[in-house]
């Protein structure tokens, strides 16, 4: 078996069978395959298209190219969500402490900023101290003691995804179903789960502008965990405007936090009891997404969700005051109001562009190797439909 | 301006503009380009495809990478030929010293055996101590002297096509039309000829097995040349059985003397005649083809051709006297004799066949760093039409 060979047969339009596919991310991985022949494969994968069976073929060589981790010791079910990402959509920071606080583990493993959207990571780097670069060991020593962890990709977890995303960013190869679906499965289910939420954006501020293609790619991701033994379950979400209030790393913390506490955006509470109850519901925690949701709000209402974000802040290093000093975290140095010049009702966003201009305002990276302000932020005081009148 | 924008326009299906094709092909000539990005923006290439204007530009730029030679100095008009190539095809070392002999200049530059085909550089070097990695003011000073100088490409001759070449070759991108003239007629418009005869093979031995590739290619080639001030005709050969009577490096060395000295097949002197009356003619040596045929086939019968070939050996190190004595150069150890087993007619051939098999037995190169056996060869000794019987 040659890589030229390979990539010819997906140059002209063959399926790939799972031996050429274990083959190529094998060699990939540990360097007797090239980049340039990676990226070659991968233009032609993005022009071509893979079917089920391969995609799931690549998931799985992507996934087994490094550590798969498992919790057997652990008495509860481990569940996770994962977004495909968007502006303002900070919900993993609420969900994950509501679930644990519940009796599930939640061992997540997040990602960066990507383009105009922000990243879990990001964001929680926002609080002083807080280090979501972890040890597998450190990792689960922190599930262990408060049913929660974020933390970013490990060395160990999926490498083949790391190498061939970095090179897919670079090579425009990113936008393709088939390739995104291997990328987010590969990393999610060498976690350990049981069962995993997916929340797929669609709309303006979305990868996938198009809800057709939102569609194909949840059914694929969820075809892709069931295949695996895994119970997964995907919500195609609006993404026509920021979710929540605030857009920016420290605003968002302090927007979780508020929601933890009852308060915050009414459609950012929503999506994330919402989320919540999925989570409880495939976790076999509660026997509906009724009694999900319930349980939820309780854990919201009693205060219980908002400790164990306390105690995971603590946990991973970070300032845990920040929870009742919102002036701990990062703030921007300016203010501008941006207003209206004109009566009416705001009848669209273009969602994209606000997370591109937060970007350019400092709460993102053009390089890998730029580093965010994380106080940067957007405040928007208007949803689609609301009455707005000048100035 | 980004490599992957530009990747993402021709991935989209987008026409690149001349701006972008010199910028993708200046930075990857510094290596501010990575090959990774390069081989993408290639199989976008090859999926896409590419406009006449883009060839062009293409070309253009990968010619301007380099150093484009001219000759003012020299009082002749320079000509050259270039073959697709394919099996047993050496009329290069044929026409070089008829057309030298009659009076233009022929600074040819040629290529090693690529897949199932041979190379005249490889041929050449079968001479003992001839060289074709002459400088290029060796070359310029081989050609005052004798009219004809037959080396490799150099490092300065069109340096893009040099990498983009070796990237193509191991990333399942070499048979695209527009790559292969930008590949072509970069190097070849950078010789500082004058007019150029396009030798494009079809059969089932040549790089285009179908009749209609051969022809978009040659019109590609010749649109190209024209656009760039320089003349050009392209032949479309056949190439469903090979070439002459042998295959095999040292064996086509001798060959090709044959037909100088006014014997050898008739295929093989035949079209080294046509190709030679198109050289004086587009050299405006001759007025007309057939002129051009009679001088070609009288530098022949004089024996002037032939001694243009011992000088030019001469100059370029190699052992002249191979002319008059064939055991000078290397031989096969072993004979083995293909009986028909039945009466008939030869019908076809399968052609590539004939040049695996030559390259499996050390006449060809599987990797880069391969050497070839220059003593291997094939004999073929009936033609298709020809009759067989038993044995």
């Amino acid at each position: 078996m040659r890589a030229v060979d390979i990539i010819a047969r997906k140059r002209d339009g063959h399926d790939l069978n799972r031996d050429e596919i274990n083959f190529i991310i094998r060699r990939y991985t540990n360097g007797e395959v090239a980049d340039y022949q990676m990226s070659a494969l991968l233009m032609a994968i993005y022009l071509r298209g893979m079917t089920t069976e391969e995609t799931l073929a690549l998931t799985e060589a992507m996934l087994h190219s490094g550590e798969v981790i498992t919790f057997p010791e652990l008495p509860g079910k481990k569940v996770d969500k994962h977004s495909t990402g968007g502006v303002g959509d900070k919900t993993s920071l609420i969900l994950a402490p509501i679930v644990a606080a519940g009796g599930l583990y939640v061992p997540m493993i997040s990602g960066r900023g990507l383009g105009h959207t922000g990243g879990t990571l990001d964001k929680l780097e926002s609080i002083p101290g807080f280090n979501t670069a972890l040890s597998l060991t450190e990792f689960r020593n922190v599930l262990h003691e408060c049913a929660m962890t974020l933390i970013g990709q490990t060395a160990e977890i999926a490498p083949a995804d790391k190498k061939i995303y970095a090179l897919r960013d670079v090579t425009s190869t990113v936008e393709n179903i088939g390739l995104i679906c291997a990328s987010i499965m590969s990393k999610k289910l060498a976690e350990g789960i049981d069962a995993l939420v997916l929340d797929v954006k669609t709309g303006s501020g979305a990868f996938m502008q198009r809800e057709e293609d939102a569609v194909r790619l949840a059914e694929l991701m969820v075809e892709t965990a069931r295949r695996m033994g895994k119970k997964a379950v995907a919500l195609i979400t609006d993404m026509d405007q920021p979710l929540g209030r605030f857009a920016g790393h420290s605003h968002e913390v302090i927007e979780s936090i508020e929601v933890l506490r009852g308060r915050g955006a009414v459609d950012l509470r929503d999506l994330s009891l919402e989320l919540s109850s999925w989570m409880f519901y495939l976790g076999e925690r509660t026997k509906s997404l009724d009694e999900g949701r319930a349980l939820a709000e309780k854990l919201v209402a009693s205060g219980e969700a908002l400790e164990k974000f306390r105690k995971g802040i603590a946990l991973q290093g970070g300032d845990a005051r920040v929870i009742d000093d919102y002036s701990l975290l990062p703030q921007a140095r300016n203010r501008k109001e941006i207003k209206s010049r004109s009566n009416g009702y705001l009848a669209a966003t273009n969602c994209m562009e606000f997370g591109i201009a937060l970007a350019t305002l400092g709460g993102g990276r053009e390089k890998k190797e730029d580093t965010i302000d994380p106080g940067v932020g957007l405040e928007f005081h208007k949803r689609i439909g609301d009455a707005v009148t000048t100035g």
